[in-house]
């Protein structure tokens, strides 16, 4: 059976995925772009954007891994852009994502606001959901058509996800820095992760991998 | 100059130093025990506790580092006991540690109600602390005589050394468990931790060891 998957989601020492003052001019937050060092370094994420060169083994495995086997992922409208309220109606701002963004499948954003598909360069193709998590996951998974559907982010859609238990697995690598403060991860989930366990501790020179399945039904 | 030092601070991978439901019967709260089963593993972990064998290594090395140089060691009163309020006038309940804790060195516990000093088998004395944790640091240093200073946890005692800069170092060992809910290390830090950065990353197949400095002025 299909299942929904997050990987690489990089996490701070004390917690965050993303650093305080989160904007325009600061995606990630103050520091935040430090999570992601690991994730560049790789060849498998240089390669994601474009880029040659790269270091292989067990970062860049687990970089690889996170497109594995994936038909459709799903993100939070802050993954798509900073831009908040109604869209604006010329929509000229197509996203973080640059012209050809490195999904190559279709993308359903979490919104309060309604917008037609947005078809990119690569086989993109942004889908505007307005009806919550459980109506995007039924047209991620239609749309990955027997794949696997990635939860991307940020940390309010994965804790979304894990709240109504429908998350089968997650990776997450803890990066040796501190942020201070920002979004974390593990946060706003009802007073705690039930359902979960961690089952897989590898961790790099660089970052300690660790992979989390559901145990029980959500 | 002698430093004021954290040591083997087990963190789960949702970044709680201690479960849920602390008390008498669960002096770690629930589930937290497996936080320390990598330190029980260690051959200088097993003899602090007085039982043979164990595995050197990485692991080990961290726990008999958190002994070294260390001359006086500072903990929060649920470190010394589950006892709430006024000490009890009989006063023959002695704390967790057993008649030969293991310390063998002056222990200050910060707490609110006085109590006499109580000395203990081994070298270990507990000297109770009524006016805060700066009163408990000048106290230690004194008795270490040149020696460091170390806090022995637990997270709400970490956590006012870090908000008042006092703590020079804390090396944190992120455990693959998740334990859902509990206390916090990184947590009421008045709006985040701040002058403090990350200089250590030393994963072994168990745990992800973090060294942290402070690299500002308290």
């Amino acid at each position: 059976m299909a299942k929904l998957r997050a990987h690489n989601l990089a996490v701070s020492l004390d917690g965050y995925m993303a650093g305080p003052d989160q904007g325009v001019d600061t995606p990630l937050g103050v520091g935040g772009t430090r999570l992601h060092e690991w994730a560049f370094a790789t060849r498998s994420g240089r390669r994601m954007h474009g880029m040659e060169g790269g270091a292989q083994g067990i970062d860049d495995s687990f970089i690889a891994q996170g497109d594995e086997g994936i038909g459709a992922t799903i993100i939070g409208r802050n993954m798509f852009g900073p831009v908040r309220g109604p869209w604006d109606a010329s929509e000229e701002w197509n996203g973080w994502w640059g012209d050809e963004p490195p999904y190559h499948h279709p993308v359903f954003v979490l919104t309060h606001h309604p917008r037609p598909p947005l078809p990119m360069q690569g086989g993109t193709t942004f889908y505007f959901v307005t009806e919550g998590i459980e109506a995007a996951l039924d047209q991620a998974f239609a749309a990955a058509a027997g794949a696997d559907v990635r939860v991307g982010g940020g940390a309010s859609t994965v804790q979304q996800y894990l709240r109504a238990g429908l998350l089968d697995e997650l990776h997450v690598a803890i990066v040796p820095i501190l942020l201070g403060q920002g979004e974390r991860l593990f946060d706003n989930l009802d007073g705690g992760l039930h359902g979960y366990e961690c089952v897989g501790f590898s961790p790099s020179a660089s970052v300690a991998h660790m992979r989390v399945v559901r145990v029980a039904a959500g």
